[in-house]
């Protein structure tokens, strides 16, 4: 609960924007695991602003330091603790952010939840940094993932404003061929939509202002028949995790919200089966439920959109509320702003989705994998 | 977890399709809550098929016989159970419907899950009767939610197939406005839409296809400052309680994946003061954001869209694979099905909304109430 | 959380004693378990009265209803819900029972817990009626283990009052001297000990007081290397869990509260090979630890103890408070009471037992068994 | 689960013995508690060894670093995130300590448990160390207790081998006499008792052997009526909080074990009325019951009693198995001690019954305090 997630793994992410340090502990993960430095290294990179153009991070080294259940590069079984210090805090005056809430940000909600008590500096406890564990936990989650289950997961931009990605021969595309992407500008299949994509960020940039974006992403090789029904579907489990990624405001499985333009008969997902070096394997024609049936994996690889709304942090002046005069007041955040946080927010999404998926594996087959 | 949702109560949901009966245990209901019998019977009924037309329930009076924790009318505080006996079980043979699984559906996943050993008929445990003890449920949380907090929740079909509800006046409506729409032959603000909708349910019955939907429900009055940040986000919440609905494929907040349509200077929530009675209250221009903001409620309604696939049995033949021979067969569902099970979804929606803010409530507030 | 255990199942208690009915769900039980009625009903016969000197139970048949789970005899992985009517139903006033609440009952606690709204009629979902759908969850649990682990669960009365039973040649019996004991007139391994016993208890009934009294269980061929670190320690879980049953104040394993009569040189557990068909297996010379180490298991018979005060309802006048007068009065509880609750407890605190070992097996190997 | 204790708040513990560091974090803390450091400093000197003649602990300052949620000295509502470096970590080799598991210990389990991944040296993740961090967390629970329900934790050694405490007036004390014995050289009130327990630990520590202890715990002013039946009552969340701490192998409430030796008409609690300054207040005339009826508070003292066995680790000789060899070996473990880890065991217990009747208050009362 809270900044907790998990049945059988817990992961409890802490930390503030201007605290001391960011960090999280994954309780319960499993045991054995070959730790890939570099790997978690890459994947913090990934969440790190590569261009100036399309992103405006704060240029901290992200290094997590582990405290904890790695011994000899393996995973101990044991929880695992990783903090991240704060290289560039802010130890002056920040009264008035508690006076002019930002419009479309915790600001406000969180000052009346934690009768004003919280540290609202560059949103405190909701900031964007926090994402920063996320990252590197889910950066382990996919090193076991793979190890133990030989599961990969991935993603790519869907969609930036109006401009939409393009799969190569209109197939969902192989984790080969997701990973392809990672060293582009943006992680985007379809060359021609990224260059238009980079030019709606930086217009927006030059406005001042900011666009969202919807991610794909996608588990491939979780076996068929796991999961649960009801409130342990893969839904459900995936889309906890989801939610917890700031500015994340819609996820859908498969089709998702599409499935309202179409007939049973055109978007059921026929049996068929497929030969792998002879072995037969049922699968589904198509993919329409992205991997879930019944809140239950059947074999094909699991596809969930999000939608990230457009950055709410913008230069540009806006109205707000001055809650001591109880008047409206013209709000001008200072600073420089993500024009498209969707950009940072692919490995962030994968983190959350490799989350979720080791909860369930070790739902499935045991803490003594 | 599994068919269990809650932190503070827990709804426990149980019974397959043709077994003895179906139910549900709600642990932790507030005490002292006085239960309208008339109020509950009206939201089952409204699951109900109204419209032979429409929809093809079984005709079951799904009257639920409450076992305990209700004593002279009111909730004592202990766990409520209530059980529906199932009235049409069938004895018969259906061992084919293992080795012919139906397309879409949770019959092969199932399978896989538990061996086969799970009761595969009509559904089983994953049957769409399963809806009548959460509409229950449902009733008791609005019951408890309308008395102890003055929140009140209701829904209406957005959409069905290409055919899009409109609010009056462009206005999102409000509780009284939302629940005018209950008599009618489906919840829809516009007549002309309602219509329109009635058609193409009709012509997909008779094509024996089916259609999806789109339902928004809302949570009115629910308190500014109830939530939490990350996994227990009200968006993380109600999203583990919405997947547990049967054929829900996604779910988003205000715009939700239509945020990526717009910059945020068009798409941030604007604070303003609003005067009700001489009392001052902070509301936004806009809710786009749908009530919540870093998870936690801003005290406008909370609007959650939901996705309802095309409900997968349809009478149309269909391929499917024939497990035993692992070649394609043709499937041919008999019985009478629902050609758009949005259409009855309504007040499940609201019943899977209403037991997330109510289990929210009671974090908030404790269960001291 | 309230009446709901369990990690990955969750065993949901409710009813009340003079309610319609008392009851259980089981989520999250194994599939393809073999259902054995006979033992069920065994089960339940063991926590019924045989000997009307030694316990007064409501002469209920107390026979389950299962309404959901099994198919054909065989558990199907879905919620196993089973509900026991109440036939003895008290309809009369019992608004003393308000007044003079019980000493050292739920009486007076439960009323101020929920505000009065409970049911106190026969102690409501307080009453030791209770067990009954704990022996039953219990008894399917140990079917489970059985089939599944091999792992077997037994009791013994080790004490009521000042009386103590011994064990043959002075070593702690095995599971077939333990269910031995079951058909005798007390569950005792000592005659002379349960002779002694049996006087204690009658006298207790003629004097119209009670007694109370410690039993020990085992959980045997638990595998080597189950459990946890902390707060899933097998210790807290299955402390959990027997804290659930009504009168149990007290819980140790192994030599227990008698550790600190010991030096670690005279207590601690020597490991030792022994050699079972040429295999050789690593034990521990004494068990003074009850099978547990770091809530780990080590392979040894898990051994936990339990203390059950004397039934505090007593045919003995007995002062207590008018809550209306606020002065002291004299209680007289009508009705016929169990002199010793500890006498029926044992099948009960081999439930507790087997369901907090159920849910560990399931923690360690996973959900698909 | 695992390492993570609580329903409303989420305390989560990390570290191993040798590794970097070990520490904590405590998800759903209250906002705008008081941080008393001095409080803080000296709960975590309690835990330190005091005279080396009783005590041998690691010399290092365990200082924590808090990391987050705490702001001018107030909580902000955030996870609190607080480490301890651990100064004295050893790098030699330590396979010998995976063939020669010390008896008592959790090496041996732990081993099979992890599949020999976990680190061993001085425990690791198993070791008493852990204790530092949950005392840290056990002193913000204090603080919260006292400001936001003034309730207040204390407990004394109530026996150590055979020597047992007394009560000044025979009565249990108030709060105010169990913190006076704190700055004693052990915590217990007859100070004839202490001095012959400091003797016998003096004794033990000589012969290289060790004694164990029974520790009872106190927390005064939980309001009546806070609790749960069943798997929530108030015994099943202490007992689950103490069997956390290592070396506790049982655990009871008020006359605990003793009931056996009573009849109920000698140890029901009678209720009584008492004034308090012309305010009455409804109290029971004895406490035999620990201050729980029915898992519920009554307003009495809540009195936990645990037993802590004798420190397994013993500098003399003893026989262990060599894993290797699969024969019986002499194992001497070197380094120095504790005779008696009861007396550093006070305010750990301390701690973990704060912990678990701050997670109960925020049950009760609700996370927006």
């Amino acid at each position: 609960m809270g900044s907790v997630f998990g049945n059988n793994i817990k992961l409890s992410l802490f930390g503030e924007s201007h605290g001391e340090a960011i960090g999280c502990v994954i309780d319960g993960f499993p045991y054995g695991i070959n730790i890939d430095y570099d790997f978690i290294d890459s994947e913090m990179d990934r969440r790190r602003a590569k261009n100036a153009k399309l992103a405006t991070a704060r240029t901290e080294s992200d290094k997590p330091e582990i405290l904890s259940g790695i011994l000899e590069n393996k995973s101990t079984g044991m929880p695992i603790a990783a903090i991240i210090k704060n290289e560039n805090k802010i130890s002056g005056d920040y009264s008035n952010l508690k006076i002019m809430p930002r419009p479309s940000h915790s600001d406000y909600t969180a000052m009346l939840r934690y009768d004003g008590f919280n540290d609202i500096r560059g949103g405190g406890h909701f900031s964007g940094r926090l994402t920063a564990p996320l990252v590197f936990a889910g950066a382990l989650a996919k090193l076991a993932l793979k190890e133990k289950f030989d599961i990969e997961i991935a993603a790519h931009i869907k969609q930036i404003y109006n401009i939409k990605d393009k799969y190569p021969n209109n197939t969902f595309p192989t984790y080969e061929e997701f990973i392809s992407n990672y060293n582009k500008e943006l992680s985007v299949f379809d060359n021609e939509a990224m260059n238009k994509m980079i030019s709606i960020i930086e217009e927006a940039k030059m406005n001042m202002d900011s666009v969202g974006g919807i991610i794909t992403a996608a588990a491939f090789n979780v076996p068929a028949g796991f999961g649960d029904p009801f409130y342990s579907s893969i839904e459900s489990r995936i889309a906890q995790s989801m939610f917890a990624v700031p500015a994340v405001k819609g996820i859908d499985f498969g089709l998702g919200f599409d499935f309202v333009n179409y007939k049973a008969s055109e978007c059921n997902d026929l049996y068929t089966i497929k030969n792998y070096n002879n072995i037969k394997k049922v699968e589904t024609k198509t993919n329409n439920n992205g991997g879930i049936l019944g809140g239950i994996s059947n074999g094909m690889p699991i596809i969930v959109n999000t939608v990230i709304k457009p950055t709410p942090s913008i230069s540009k002046e806006q109205l707000t509320l001055n809650i001591e005069t109880k008047e409206e007041d013209t709000l001008i955040i200072k600073g420089r702003h993500d024009p498209c946080i969707a950009v940072r927010a692919v490995p962030v999404i994968e983190a959350a989705l490799a989350i979720a998926i080791l909860d369930l594996c070790i739902d499935m087959k045991g803490k003594l994998l």
